[in-house]
């Protein structure tokens, strides 16, 4: 996918990624970086929401494994099964979110696993920064079924 | 509060509380209750999005603690440090939060370090409930500012 597709399916799929105005800045095989503006995702303090900072980590996790199984060739439906999440420090403009993949053993494991038993599981980790430095840092145990 | 006057206050102070169309259904001294409607919050799999699951949770505790601060004429700020969540079965219909103040005893020790310090801290679980079934469960550490 183009950052453009990931962006209209996260629209149509998702809505609430509408309103949180999610904007998808990188996809590459290996990495992703999504935004999500200040305005629509702020708080009583004015400073992130903490649900949008989640929320931005979780689709990011999402979006790279669900391109890297299209890029692969690989079936199945991405879940996530459970996550945390630290506040590290406040976010005081946009949520930016960022991963990639885990290591080419790793992923093997994973492939090895979905084509032989049609299920498998990958953790990912998702900093979220702002101005380069991890203002929150998110761990989420994603399932492919 | 009442109910009403937390939902205008989670309208006005965080915008995308709107767009998930939150309600409160439930405020009391030691209880509350969250809806996001499925239309709103929902996902590709039609299924509610675990964005919205999660976020729904965090305002739960989040007002609750808010609302417990107000009712005691406790001053301070409510923000979350950390969270996890498990996400056991998918809600297919709307999304509904419950979560209750911990014991008089955890209270005690809350404010007696908020009083002293001027800072405290509490972790609140929060069940997200469908057919009177739990489908995700929700702990959040929040800190009293």
């Amino acid at each position: 996918m183009t950052p453009h597709e990931l962006q209209q399916l996260l629209y149509q799929e998702i809505p609430i990624t509408q309103a949180m105005a999610i904007e998808v800045q990188k996809l590459s095989k290996s990495d992703i970086e999504i935004k999500a503006p200040f305005e629509a995702n702020k708080n009583i303090h004015q400073t992130a929401f903490a649900g949008s900072i989640y929320t931005t980590a979780t689709l990011a996790g999402w979006s790279l494994l669900t391109n890297h199984l299209k890029q692969e060739g690989l079936k199945g439906s991405v879940v996530l099964g459970k996550a945390q999440i630290n506040y590290l420090q406040p976010i005081k403009g946009d949520i930016i979110a960022r991963t990639k993949l885990p290591s080419d053993e790793q992923l093997t494991l994973f492939e090895k696993q979905l084509n032989s038993k049609g299920r498998s599981k990958l953790k990912l980790l998702v900093e979220v920064i702002e101005n380069e430095q991890v203002k929150a840092s998110f761990e989420g145990a994603y399932a492919v079924l």
